[in-house]
Protein backbone atom coordinates (compact mmCIF):
# COMPACT_ATOMS: atom_id res chain seq x y z
CA UNK A 1 0.00 0.00 0.00
CA UNK A 2 3.12 2.25 -0.28
CA UNK A 3 2.38 2.66 -3.70
CA UNK A 4 -1.17 3.78 -2.79
CA UNK A 5 0.02 6.44 0.05
CA UNK A 6 2.16 8.21 -2.57
CA UNK A 7 -0.94 8.30 -5.56
CA UNK A 8 -3.43 9.16 -2.62
CA UNK A 9 -0.54 11.72 -1.53
CA UNK A 10 -0.04 13.36 -5.19
CA UNK A 11 -4.14 13.46 -5.83
CA UNK A 12 -4.39 15.48 -2.80
CA UNK A 13 -1.82 18.27 -4.02
CA UNK A 14 -3.20 18.03 -7.26
CA UNK A 15 -6.65 18.99 -6.44
CA UNK A 16 -5.42 21.33 -3.81
CA UNK A 17 -3.71 23.24 -6.31
CA UNK A 18 -6.65 23.52 -8.53
CA UNK A 19 -8.80 24.60 -5.74
CA UNK A 20 -6.40 27.43 -5.07
CA UNK A 21 -6.26 28.29 -8.98
CA UNK A 22 -9.76 28.63 -8.69
CA UNK A 23 -10.29 30.62 -5.67
CA UNK A 24 -7.54 33.28 -7.17
CA UNK A 25 -9.76 33.55 -10.10
CA UNK A 26 -12.72 34.54 -8.23
CA UNK A 27 -13.56 38.25 -7.61
CA UNK A 28 -15.40 38.38 -4.39
CA UNK A 29 -16.14 41.75 -2.69
CA UNK A 30 -16.38 40.61 0.86
CA UNK A 31 -12.66 39.10 2.01
CA UNK A 32 -14.01 37.71 4.86
CA UNK A 33 -16.38 35.76 2.78
CA UNK A 34 -13.42 34.78 0.22
CA UNK A 35 -10.69 34.23 3.35
CA UNK A 36 -14.07 31.76 4.88
CA UNK A 37 -14.70 30.00 1.65
CA UNK A 38 -10.72 28.97 1.20
CA UNK A 39 -10.39 28.35 4.86
CA UNK A 40 -12.85 25.84 4.94
CA UNK A 41 -11.85 23.95 1.67
CA UNK A 42 -8.07 24.27 1.34
CA UNK A 43 -5.18 22.72 3.64
CA UNK A 44 -6.42 19.38 4.61
CA UNK A 45 -8.69 16.13 4.35
CA UNK A 46 -7.64 12.83 3.17
CA UNK A 47 -9.36 14.33 -0.24
CA UNK A 48 -10.89 10.92 -0.79
CA UNK A 49 -13.92 12.27 -3.21
CA UNK A 50 -11.00 14.24 -5.19
CA UNK A 51 -8.96 10.79 -5.48
CA UNK A 52 -11.91 8.67 -6.61
CA UNK A 53 -12.69 11.04 -9.44
CA UNK A 54 -8.86 11.11 -10.78
CA UNK A 55 -8.67 7.25 -10.42
CA UNK A 56 -11.59 6.26 -12.46
CA UNK A 57 -11.20 9.69 -14.63
CA UNK A 58 -7.41 8.11 -15.63
CA UNK A 59 -9.07 4.67 -16.38
CA UNK A 60 -10.95 6.04 -19.20
CA UNK A 61 -8.12 8.15 -20.17
CA UNK A 62 -10.45 11.85 -19.19
CA UNK A 63 -8.97 14.98 -20.31
CA UNK A 64 -7.06 16.30 -16.97
CA UNK A 65 -8.81 19.69 -17.02
CA UNK A 66 -12.02 18.34 -16.57
CA UNK A 67 -10.94 15.91 -13.78
CA UNK A 68 -9.72 18.95 -11.99
CA UNK A 69 -12.62 20.73 -12.13
CA UNK A 70 -14.84 17.32 -11.19
CA UNK A 71 -12.38 17.00 -8.20
CA UNK A 72 -12.71 20.85 -7.14
CA UNK A 73 -17.16 20.40 -7.61
CA UNK A 74 -16.67 17.46 -5.06
CA UNK A 75 -14.57 18.70 -2.65
CA UNK A 76 -16.21 21.99 -2.54
CA UNK A 77 -19.58 20.13 -1.88
CA UNK A 78 -17.91 18.05 0.89
CA UNK A 79 -16.20 21.38 2.28
CA UNK A 80 -19.85 22.66 2.20
CA UNK A 81 -21.49 20.19 4.32
CA UNK A 82 -18.85 20.17 7.04
CA UNK A 83 -18.89 23.73 7.36
CA UNK A 84 -23.13 23.65 7.68
CA UNK A 85 -22.67 20.24 10.07
CA UNK A 86 -20.24 21.57 12.58
CA UNK A 87 -22.62 24.87 13.08
CA UNK A 88 -23.83 24.83 16.83
CA UNK A 89 -27.82 24.37 15.71
CA UNK A 90 -26.22 21.13 13.87
CA UNK A 91 -23.64 18.79 15.43
CA UNK A 92 -21.26 21.84 17.06
CA UNK A 93 -18.47 20.39 16.57
CA UNK A 94 -15.47 23.03 17.41
CA UNK A 95 -12.20 20.90 15.41
CA UNK A 96 -12.02 19.82 12.23
CA UNK A 97 -8.99 18.33 10.56
CA UNK A 98 -7.05 19.55 13.46
CA UNK A 99 -8.52 23.14 13.12
CA UNK A 100 -11.18 25.39 14.76
CA UNK A 101 -13.95 24.57 12.79
CA UNK A 102 -15.26 27.82 10.45
CA UNK A 103 -17.82 29.18 12.58
CA UNK A 104 -15.26 29.61 15.49
CA UNK A 105 -12.30 30.51 13.34
CA UNK A 106 -14.39 33.17 11.76
CA UNK A 107 -18.37 33.37 13.07
CA UNK A 108 -22.03 31.72 12.44
CA UNK A 109 -23.16 34.22 9.95
CA UNK A 110 -19.73 34.02 7.95
CA UNK A 111 -19.72 30.24 8.05
CA UNK A 112 -23.66 29.47 6.82
CA UNK A 113 -22.93 32.27 3.86
CA UNK A 114 -19.37 30.03 2.97
CA UNK A 115 -21.37 27.11 2.90
CA UNK A 116 -24.00 28.67 0.69
CA UNK A 117 -21.42 29.95 -1.75
CA UNK A 118 -19.46 27.04 -1.71
CA UNK A 119 -22.10 24.94 -2.93
CA UNK A 120 -23.40 27.45 -6.23
CA UNK A 121 -19.30 27.38 -6.48
CA UNK A 122 -19.33 23.56 -7.10
CA UNK A 123 -22.06 23.86 -9.45
CA UNK A 124 -20.84 26.48 -11.63
CA UNK A 125 -17.17 24.67 -12.02
CA UNK A 126 -18.66 21.47 -13.87
CA UNK A 127 -21.32 23.82 -15.69
CA UNK A 128 -18.81 26.51 -16.65
CA UNK A 129 -16.47 26.26 -19.66
CA UNK A 130 -13.76 28.72 -18.34
CA UNK A 131 -13.17 25.62 -15.85
CA UNK A 132 -14.74 22.30 -17.45
CA UNK A 133 -13.23 22.02 -21.19
CA UNK A 134 -16.26 19.14 -22.16
CA UNK A 135 -18.73 19.75 -24.30
CA UNK A 136 -22.07 21.53 -23.14
CA UNK A 137 -23.62 18.00 -22.86
CA UNK A 138 -21.42 16.54 -20.76
CA UNK A 139 -20.89 19.69 -18.39
CA UNK A 140 -24.46 19.69 -18.20
CA UNK A 141 -24.57 15.89 -17.17
CA UNK A 142 -22.04 16.41 -14.48
CA UNK A 143 -23.66 19.22 -12.92
CA UNK A 144 -27.40 17.51 -13.33
CA UNK A 145 -25.58 14.49 -11.62
CA UNK A 146 -24.28 16.22 -8.35
CA UNK A 147 -26.96 18.41 -7.97
CA UNK A 148 -29.18 15.49 -7.80
CA UNK A 149 -27.00 13.80 -5.48
CA UNK A 150 -26.42 16.95 -3.03
CA UNK A 151 -30.18 17.93 -2.22
CA UNK A 152 -33.64 16.89 -0.86
CA UNK A 153 -33.42 13.15 -1.93
CA UNK A 154 -29.50 13.18 -1.27
CA UNK A 155 -26.92 14.24 1.46
CA UNK A 156 -29.06 16.81 2.72
CA UNK A 157 -32.56 14.79 2.93
CA UNK A 158 -29.85 12.57 4.89
CA UNK A 159 -28.30 15.18 6.64
CA UNK A 160 -32.34 15.61 7.71
CA UNK A 161 -32.52 12.36 8.58
CA UNK A 162 -29.70 12.22 11.11
CA UNK A 163 -30.49 15.41 13.12
CA UNK A 164 -33.93 13.49 13.62
CA UNK A 165 -32.04 10.04 14.49
CA UNK A 166 -29.92 11.51 17.16
CA UNK A 167 -31.28 10.08 20.49
CA UNK A 168 -33.58 7.97 19.31
CA UNK A 169 -33.21 4.18 18.93
CA UNK A 170 -32.71 3.67 14.75
CA UNK A 171 -32.85 -0.22 12.99
CA UNK A 172 -29.85 -0.81 11.10
CA UNK A 173 -32.16 -0.36 7.36
CA UNK A 174 -32.93 3.05 8.27
CA UNK A 175 -29.26 4.01 9.69
CA UNK A 176 -27.89 2.34 6.04
CA UNK A 177 -30.47 4.85 4.35
CA UNK A 178 -29.60 7.55 6.16
CA UNK A 179 -25.85 7.05 5.62
CA UNK A 180 -26.70 5.92 1.56
CA UNK A 181 -27.96 9.62 1.26
CA UNK A 182 -25.48 12.10 3.94
CA UNK A 183 -22.42 10.44 2.47
CA UNK A 184 -23.11 7.78 0.16
CA UNK A 185 -24.57 9.84 -2.52
CA UNK A 186 -21.30 12.52 -2.90
CA UNK A 187 -18.99 9.37 -3.04
CA UNK A 188 -20.65 7.61 -5.06
CA UNK A 189 -21.14 10.93 -7.42
CA UNK A 190 -17.24 11.52 -6.88
CA UNK A 191 -16.75 7.86 -8.73
CA UNK A 192 -19.14 8.86 -11.47
CA UNK A 193 -18.20 11.92 -12.27
CA UNK A 194 -14.63 9.97 -13.60
CA UNK A 195 -16.76 8.01 -16.11
CA UNK A 196 -19.63 10.30 -17.16
CA UNK A 197 -16.72 12.41 -18.70
CA UNK A 198 -15.75 9.89 -21.23
CA UNK A 199 -18.67 7.43 -21.26
CA UNK A 200 -22.26 7.94 -22.98
CA UNK A 201 -25.43 7.54 -21.27
CA UNK A 202 -26.58 3.69 -20.74
CA UNK A 203 -22.93 2.12 -20.61
CA UNK A 204 -22.36 -0.92 -18.68
CA UNK A 205 -19.41 0.74 -16.57
CA UNK A 206 -21.62 3.82 -15.48
CA UNK A 207 -23.54 0.72 -13.56
CA UNK A 208 -20.72 -1.15 -12.19
CA UNK A 209 -18.87 2.44 -11.49
CA UNK A 210 -22.58 2.75 -9.55
CA UNK A 211 -22.70 0.21 -7.49
CA UNK A 212 -18.61 0.62 -6.76
CA UNK A 213 -19.34 4.20 -5.52
CA UNK A 214 -21.96 2.97 -2.74
CA UNK A 215 -20.35 0.07 -2.10
CA UNK A 216 -16.96 2.22 -1.07
CA UNK A 217 -19.51 4.67 0.44
CA UNK A 218 -20.94 2.04 2.86
CA UNK A 219 -17.07 0.86 3.93
CA UNK A 220 -16.08 4.02 4.42
CA UNK A 221 -18.65 5.16 6.33
CA UNK A 222 -18.86 1.84 8.60
CA UNK A 223 -15.17 2.50 8.92
CA UNK A 224 -15.81 6.14 10.33
CA UNK A 225 -18.46 5.13 12.93
CA UNK A 226 -15.42 2.46 14.75
CA UNK A 227 -12.68 5.34 14.12
CA UNK A 228 -15.23 7.49 15.83
CA UNK A 229 -15.63 5.12 18.72
CA UNK A 230 -11.81 3.80 19.27
CA UNK A 231 -9.74 6.42 17.81
CA UNK A 232 -8.81 9.66 19.83
CA UNK A 233 -9.30 13.32 18.97
CA UNK A 234 -5.43 14.00 17.92
CA UNK A 235 -5.33 11.11 15.30
CA UNK A 236 -8.72 12.08 13.67
CA UNK A 237 -7.97 15.67 13.69
CA UNK A 238 -11.89 16.26 14.88
CA UNK A 239 -13.87 15.76 17.94
CA UNK A 240 -13.43 11.89 18.27
CA UNK A 241 -16.28 10.14 20.94
CA UNK A 242 -18.64 12.84 19.27
CA UNK A 243 -21.26 9.82 18.27
CA UNK A 244 -20.92 8.63 21.57
CA UNK A 245 -21.07 12.26 23.15
CA UNK A 246 -24.75 12.55 20.87
CA UNK A 247 -26.03 9.83 21.88
CA UNK A 248 -25.98 8.44 18.02
CA UNK A 249 -26.99 5.25 16.32
CA UNK A 250 -23.69 4.14 14.55
CA UNK A 251 -23.02 0.49 13.12
CA UNK A 252 -20.83 0.23 16.13
CA UNK A 253 -24.04 0.95 18.75
CA UNK A 254 -25.99 -1.46 16.31
CA UNK A 255 -23.80 -4.47 15.60
CA UNK A 256 -21.16 -4.23 17.68
CA UNK A 257 -17.52 -3.45 16.83
CA UNK A 258 -16.41 -6.71 15.49
CA UNK A 259 -19.21 -7.00 13.76
CA UNK A 260 -18.81 -3.33 12.13
CA UNK A 261 -15.73 -4.67 11.49
CA UNK A 262 -16.49 -7.52 9.44
CA UNK A 263 -19.50 -5.87 7.59
CA UNK A 264 -16.82 -3.25 6.39
CA UNK A 265 -14.63 -5.86 5.23
CA UNK A 266 -16.93 -7.44 3.32
CA UNK A 267 -18.68 -4.51 1.60
CA UNK A 268 -15.24 -3.50 0.69
CA UNK A 269 -14.71 -6.98 -1.13
CA UNK A 270 -17.92 -5.86 -2.93
CA UNK A 271 -16.79 -2.63 -3.85
CA UNK A 272 -13.28 -4.62 -5.11
CA UNK A 273 -15.54 -7.18 -6.85
CA UNK A 274 -17.23 -5.14 -8.94
CA UNK A 275 -14.35 -2.49 -10.09
CA UNK A 276 -12.69 -5.65 -11.15
CA UNK A 277 -15.53 -6.05 -13.89
CA UNK A 278 -14.00 -3.05 -15.89
CA UNK A 279 -11.25 -3.10 -18.36
CA UNK A 280 -7.67 -1.54 -17.87
CA UNK A 281 -5.92 -1.55 -14.55
CA UNK A 282 -7.81 -0.54 -11.78
CA UNK A 283 -5.64 -1.86 -9.03
CA UNK A 284 -5.26 1.77 -8.04
CA UNK A 285 -9.80 1.93 -7.43
CA UNK A 286 -9.39 -2.06 -5.34
CA UNK A 287 -6.63 -0.28 -2.81
CA UNK A 288 -8.75 2.59 -2.43
CA UNK A 289 -11.47 0.48 -1.51
CA UNK A 290 -9.22 -1.50 0.88
CA UNK A 291 -7.83 2.01 2.39
CA UNK A 292 -11.07 3.20 3.11
CA UNK A 293 -11.58 0.38 5.85
CA UNK A 294 -8.24 0.08 6.62
CA UNK A 295 -7.17 3.96 7.55
CA UNK A 296 -6.36 4.93 10.80
CA UNK A 297 -7.88 8.98 10.27
CA UNK B 1 -52.84 49.63 -12.84
CA UNK B 2 -55.64 47.52 -12.48
CA UNK B 3 -54.81 45.32 -15.01
CA UNK B 4 -50.94 44.93 -13.37
CA UNK B 5 -52.49 43.73 -10.09
CA UNK B 6 -54.70 40.86 -12.14
CA UNK B 7 -51.73 39.80 -14.01
CA UNK B 8 -49.57 39.84 -10.91
CA UNK B 9 -52.00 37.43 -9.22
CA UNK B 10 -52.31 34.99 -12.47
CA UNK B 11 -48.87 34.59 -12.44
CA UNK B 12 -48.11 34.55 -8.76
CA UNK B 13 -51.36 31.69 -8.56
CA UNK B 14 -48.93 30.12 -11.59
CA UNK B 15 -45.68 29.87 -9.43
CA UNK B 16 -47.75 28.34 -7.14
CA UNK B 17 -48.97 25.97 -8.76
CA UNK B 18 -45.84 24.91 -10.83
CA UNK B 19 -44.07 24.91 -7.16
CA UNK B 20 -46.65 22.80 -5.57
CA UNK B 21 -46.41 20.15 -8.59
CA UNK B 22 -42.41 20.46 -8.89
CA UNK B 23 -42.58 19.75 -4.44
CA UNK B 24 -45.13 16.54 -5.26
CA UNK B 25 -42.36 14.72 -8.05
CA UNK B 26 -39.51 14.67 -4.90
CA UNK B 27 -39.23 12.02 -2.97
CA UNK B 28 -38.20 13.09 0.06
CA UNK B 29 -37.15 10.64 3.23
CA UNK B 30 -37.22 13.19 5.76
CA UNK B 31 -41.12 14.54 6.29
CA UNK B 32 -39.61 17.85 8.17
CA UNK B 33 -36.86 18.63 5.74
CA UNK B 34 -40.17 18.66 2.77
CA UNK B 35 -42.11 20.19 5.11
CA UNK B 36 -39.91 23.08 5.69
CA UNK B 37 -38.72 23.60 2.04
CA UNK B 38 -42.95 23.91 0.97
CA UNK B 39 -43.28 25.91 4.08
CA UNK B 40 -40.27 27.92 3.33
CA UNK B 41 -41.30 28.41 -0.52
CA UNK B 42 -45.46 27.76 -0.94
CA UNK B 43 -48.27 30.48 0.19
CA UNK B 44 -47.25 33.92 -0.16
CA UNK B 45 -45.08 36.82 -1.35
CA UNK B 46 -45.23 39.08 -4.49
CA UNK B 47 -43.23 36.25 -6.75
CA UNK B 48 -41.95 39.53 -8.12
CA UNK B 49 -39.06 37.72 -9.94
CA UNK B 50 -41.77 34.74 -11.31
CA UNK B 51 -43.39 37.67 -12.90
CA UNK B 52 -40.40 38.82 -14.29
CA UNK B 53 -39.66 35.21 -16.07
CA UNK B 54 -43.46 35.26 -17.29
CA UNK B 55 -43.20 39.07 -18.50
CA UNK B 56 -40.12 38.65 -20.60
CA UNK B 57 -40.51 35.13 -21.58
CA UNK B 58 -43.66 35.79 -22.85
CA UNK B 59 -42.91 38.71 -24.90
CA UNK B 60 -40.13 36.05 -26.69
CA UNK B 61 -43.19 33.63 -27.23
CA UNK B 62 -40.85 31.07 -24.93
CA UNK B 63 -42.42 27.79 -24.17
CA UNK B 64 -45.00 27.84 -20.71
CA UNK B 65 -43.07 24.77 -19.36
CA UNK B 66 -39.92 26.59 -19.60
CA UNK B 67 -40.67 29.46 -18.23
CA UNK B 68 -42.54 27.06 -14.86
CA UNK B 69 -39.63 25.77 -14.68
CA UNK B 70 -36.93 29.31 -14.52
CA UNK B 71 -39.98 31.09 -12.24
CA UNK B 72 -39.57 28.27 -9.73
CA UNK B 73 -35.78 28.63 -10.10
CA UNK B 74 -35.98 31.62 -8.59
CA UNK B 75 -38.63 31.67 -5.92
CA UNK B 76 -36.45 28.65 -4.74
CA UNK B 77 -33.84 30.63 -4.39
CA UNK B 78 -35.24 33.52 -3.21
CA UNK B 79 -37.39 31.38 -0.76
CA UNK B 80 -33.96 29.98 0.39
CA UNK B 81 -32.15 32.99 0.65
CA UNK B 82 -34.84 34.62 3.16
CA UNK B 83 -34.59 31.18 5.11
CA UNK B 84 -30.46 31.92 5.62
CA UNK B 85 -31.17 35.75 6.06
CA UNK B 86 -33.79 35.41 8.96
CA UNK B 87 -31.63 33.03 10.74
CA UNK B 88 -30.79 34.05 14.64
CA UNK B 89 -26.98 34.34 12.95
CA UNK B 90 -27.93 36.57 10.66
CA UNK B 91 -30.79 38.84 10.81
CA UNK B 92 -33.13 36.84 13.63
CA UNK B 93 -36.05 37.53 11.73
CA UNK B 94 -39.62 35.97 13.66
CA UNK B 95 -42.01 36.63 10.97
CA UNK B 96 -41.70 36.39 7.49
CA UNK B 97 -44.86 36.62 4.55
CA UNK B 98 -47.16 37.38 8.09
CA UNK B 99 -46.19 33.73 9.42
CA UNK B 100 -43.25 32.93 11.69
CA UNK B 101 -40.08 32.19 10.02
CA UNK B 102 -38.38 29.05 8.83
CA UNK B 103 -36.23 28.67 12.09
CA UNK B 104 -39.28 29.19 14.35
CA UNK B 105 -41.74 27.14 13.16
CA UNK B 106 -39.63 24.42 12.68
CA UNK B 107 -35.66 24.92 14.07
CA UNK B 108 -32.34 25.99 13.20
CA UNK B 109 -31.01 22.87 11.72
CA UNK B 110 -34.03 22.53 9.59
CA UNK B 111 -33.83 25.91 8.01
CA UNK B 112 -30.34 25.94 7.44
CA UNK B 113 -30.86 21.99 5.60
CA UNK B 114 -34.24 23.44 4.21
CA UNK B 115 -32.00 26.53 2.17
CA UNK B 116 -29.19 24.13 1.40
CA UNK B 117 -31.29 22.15 -0.41
CA UNK B 118 -33.99 25.10 -1.98
CA UNK B 119 -30.41 26.17 -3.55
CA UNK B 120 -29.69 22.55 -5.06
CA UNK B 121 -33.38 22.04 -6.32
CA UNK B 122 -33.24 25.35 -8.08
CA UNK B 123 -30.44 24.66 -9.93
CA UNK B 124 -32.24 20.70 -10.72
CA UNK B 125 -35.28 22.68 -11.65
CA UNK B 126 -33.43 24.24 -14.91
CA UNK B 127 -31.00 21.34 -15.63
CA UNK B 128 -32.93 18.26 -15.75
CA UNK B 129 -35.19 17.90 -18.62
CA UNK B 130 -37.99 16.33 -16.38
CA UNK B 131 -38.45 20.25 -15.27
CA UNK B 132 -37.27 21.98 -18.34
CA UNK B 133 -37.78 21.01 -22.21
CA UNK B 134 -35.63 23.24 -23.34
CA UNK B 135 -32.41 22.05 -24.83
CA UNK B 136 -29.68 20.95 -23.28
CA UNK B 137 -27.45 23.85 -24.31
CA UNK B 138 -30.45 25.96 -23.26
CA UNK B 139 -30.59 24.63 -19.81
CA UNK B 140 -27.24 24.66 -19.28
CA UNK B 141 -26.95 28.09 -20.10
CA UNK B 142 -30.16 28.99 -17.71
CA UNK B 143 -28.44 27.08 -14.85
CA UNK B 144 -25.22 28.47 -15.80
CA UNK B 145 -26.69 31.90 -15.23
CA UNK B 146 -28.44 31.50 -12.44
CA UNK B 147 -25.79 29.82 -10.51
CA UNK B 148 -23.37 32.88 -11.18
CA UNK B 149 -25.52 35.12 -10.21
CA UNK B 150 -26.50 33.32 -6.72
CA UNK B 151 -23.05 32.63 -4.93
CA UNK B 152 -19.87 34.27 -3.63
CA UNK B 153 -19.71 37.04 -6.95
CA UNK B 154 -23.20 37.18 -6.39
CA UNK B 155 -25.93 37.74 -4.07
CA UNK B 156 -24.36 35.59 -1.54
CA UNK B 157 -21.47 38.17 -1.48
CA UNK B 158 -24.27 40.86 -1.37
CA UNK B 159 -25.02 39.51 1.95
CA UNK B 160 -21.58 38.85 3.32
CA UNK B 161 -20.90 42.78 2.76
CA UNK B 162 -24.47 43.16 4.26
CA UNK B 163 -23.48 41.23 7.25
CA UNK B 164 -20.06 43.49 7.68
CA UNK B 165 -21.34 46.81 7.06
CA UNK B 166 -23.80 46.23 9.82
CA UNK B 167 -23.49 49.20 12.88
CA UNK B 168 -21.11 51.15 9.93
CA UNK B 169 -21.11 54.31 8.01
CA UNK B 170 -21.32 52.98 4.56
CA UNK B 171 -20.96 55.05 1.35
CA UNK B 172 -23.84 55.51 -0.77
CA UNK B 173 -21.46 53.58 -3.28
CA UNK B 174 -20.74 50.49 -1.39
CA UNK B 175 -24.37 50.48 -0.55
CA UNK B 176 -25.30 50.77 -4.25
CA UNK B 177 -22.92 47.98 -4.69
CA UNK B 178 -24.17 45.47 -1.71
CA UNK B 179 -27.35 45.85 -3.04
CA UNK B 180 -26.81 45.08 -6.88
CA UNK B 181 -25.13 41.70 -5.34
CA UNK B 182 -27.67 41.37 -2.89
CA UNK B 183 -30.70 41.57 -4.04
CA UNK B 184 -30.32 43.04 -7.88
CA UNK B 185 -28.07 39.91 -9.38
CA UNK B 186 -31.15 37.47 -8.80
CA UNK B 187 -34.35 40.19 -9.87
CA UNK B 188 -31.74 40.70 -13.40
CA UNK B 189 -31.49 36.69 -13.56
CA UNK B 190 -34.90 36.38 -13.40
CA UNK B 191 -35.54 39.31 -16.34
CA UNK B 192 -32.47 37.50 -18.02
CA UNK B 193 -33.93 33.69 -17.62
CA UNK B 194 -37.24 34.70 -19.99
CA UNK B 195 -34.74 36.23 -22.36
CA UNK B 196 -32.10 33.65 -22.62
CA UNK B 197 -34.95 30.49 -23.61
CA UNK B 198 -35.20 32.29 -26.97
CA UNK B 199 -32.40 34.12 -27.49
CA UNK B 200 -29.14 33.67 -28.97
CA UNK B 201 -25.70 34.82 -26.50
CA UNK B 202 -25.00 37.76 -28.25
CA UNK B 203 -27.87 39.04 -28.75
CA UNK B 204 -28.77 42.68 -28.25
CA UNK B 205 -31.96 42.14 -26.60
CA UNK B 206 -30.44 40.75 -23.59
CA UNK B 207 -27.89 43.81 -23.23
CA UNK B 208 -31.27 45.63 -22.92
CA UNK B 209 -32.73 42.96 -20.76
CA UNK B 210 -29.56 43.46 -18.55
CA UNK B 211 -29.96 47.09 -17.97
CA UNK B 212 -33.85 46.76 -17.58
CA UNK B 213 -33.40 43.91 -14.67
CA UNK B 214 -30.83 46.14 -12.82
CA UNK B 215 -32.21 49.40 -12.79
CA UNK B 216 -35.79 47.76 -11.62
CA UNK B 217 -33.85 45.54 -9.13
CA UNK B 218 -32.31 49.35 -7.71
CA UNK B 219 -35.68 50.69 -7.88
CA UNK B 220 -37.26 47.83 -6.26
CA UNK B 221 -34.64 47.95 -2.75
CA UNK B 222 -34.46 51.70 -2.75
CA UNK B 223 -38.62 51.42 -2.17
CA UNK B 224 -37.25 48.27 0.21
CA UNK B 225 -35.74 50.85 2.19
CA UNK B 226 -38.54 53.22 2.31
CA UNK B 227 -41.20 51.19 2.95
CA UNK B 228 -38.91 49.44 5.64
CA UNK B 229 -38.58 52.87 7.25
CA UNK B 230 -42.21 54.14 6.86
CA UNK B 231 -44.46 51.53 7.10
CA UNK B 232 -45.90 48.92 9.93
CA UNK B 233 -45.25 44.84 10.47
CA UNK B 234 -48.98 43.67 9.37
CA UNK B 235 -48.66 46.31 5.82
CA UNK B 236 -45.32 44.81 5.00
CA UNK B 237 -45.89 41.00 6.93
CA UNK B 238 -42.47 41.07 8.56
CA UNK B 239 -40.79 43.14 10.83
CA UNK B 240 -40.60 46.56 9.95
CA UNK B 241 -38.02 49.13 11.18
CA UNK B 242 -35.26 46.23 11.07
CA UNK B 243 -33.18 48.04 9.06
CA UNK B 244 -33.34 51.21 12.54
CA UNK B 245 -33.23 48.47 14.99
CA UNK B 246 -29.54 47.02 13.45
CA UNK B 247 -28.56 50.35 12.79
CA UNK B 248 -28.22 49.26 9.15
CA UNK B 249 -27.40 52.28 6.14
CA UNK B 250 -29.98 51.89 3.96
CA UNK B 251 -30.57 54.52 1.22
CA UNK B 252 -33.12 56.35 3.56
CA UNK B 253 -30.32 56.76 6.19
CA UNK B 254 -28.19 57.90 3.41
CA UNK B 255 -30.24 60.26 1.23
CA UNK B 256 -33.14 61.16 3.63
CA UNK B 257 -36.49 59.97 2.92
CA UNK B 258 -37.70 62.98 -0.29
CA UNK B 259 -34.36 61.93 -2.45
CA UNK B 260 -34.49 58.75 -1.91
CA UNK B 261 -38.23 58.76 -3.16
CA UNK B 262 -36.76 60.80 -6.14
CA UNK B 263 -34.16 58.41 -6.76
CA UNK B 264 -36.18 55.21 -6.83
CA UNK B 265 -38.74 57.37 -9.52
CA UNK B 266 -35.40 58.43 -11.61
CA UNK B 267 -34.31 54.92 -11.65
CA UNK B 268 -37.90 53.20 -12.51
CA UNK B 269 -37.93 55.77 -15.26
CA UNK B 270 -34.37 54.88 -16.60
CA UNK B 271 -35.83 50.77 -16.41
CA UNK B 272 -38.86 52.12 -18.33
CA UNK B 273 -37.30 53.85 -20.86
CA UNK B 274 -34.87 50.30 -21.57
CA UNK B 275 -37.48 48.20 -22.04
CA UNK B 276 -39.56 50.27 -24.37
CA UNK B 277 -36.63 49.49 -26.80
CA UNK B 278 -37.50 46.28 -27.27
CA UNK B 279 -40.33 45.45 -29.79
CA UNK B 280 -43.53 44.03 -29.18
CA UNK B 281 -46.14 44.81 -26.25
CA UNK B 282 -43.57 46.01 -23.37
CA UNK B 283 -46.44 47.76 -21.38
CA UNK B 284 -46.93 44.95 -18.89
CA UNK B 285 -42.87 45.08 -18.05
CA UNK B 286 -43.10 48.86 -17.88
CA UNK B 287 -45.90 48.74 -15.27
CA UNK B 288 -43.91 46.22 -13.57
CA UNK B 289 -40.97 48.64 -13.12
CA UNK B 290 -43.52 51.30 -11.77
CA UNK B 291 -45.40 48.91 -9.55
CA UNK B 292 -41.67 47.95 -7.63
CA UNK B 293 -41.66 51.40 -6.46
CA UNK B 294 -45.33 52.36 -6.22
CA UNK B 295 -46.29 49.60 -3.98
CA UNK B 296 -47.26 49.24 -0.80
CA UNK B 297 -45.70 46.35 0.81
Amino acid sequence: MNNLRATLDQNAARVENALNELFMSRSVKSETLAEAMKYATLGGGKRLRATLVYGVGELFDAPKAALDAAACAVELVHAYSLVHDDLPAMDDDNLRRGRPTCHIQFDEATAILAGDALQSLAIETLLSERFNPCDVETRAAMAETLVCAIGDEGMVGGQAIDMQFTGLSVSLEDLSLMHALKTGALIETSVMLGGIIKLKQGDRALDILSGYGRALGLAFQIADDILDHTSDSETLGKDAKSDDRQNKTTYVSTMGLENARAEANRVCQEAVGLIQRLDGDTQFLENLAQFTVKREY
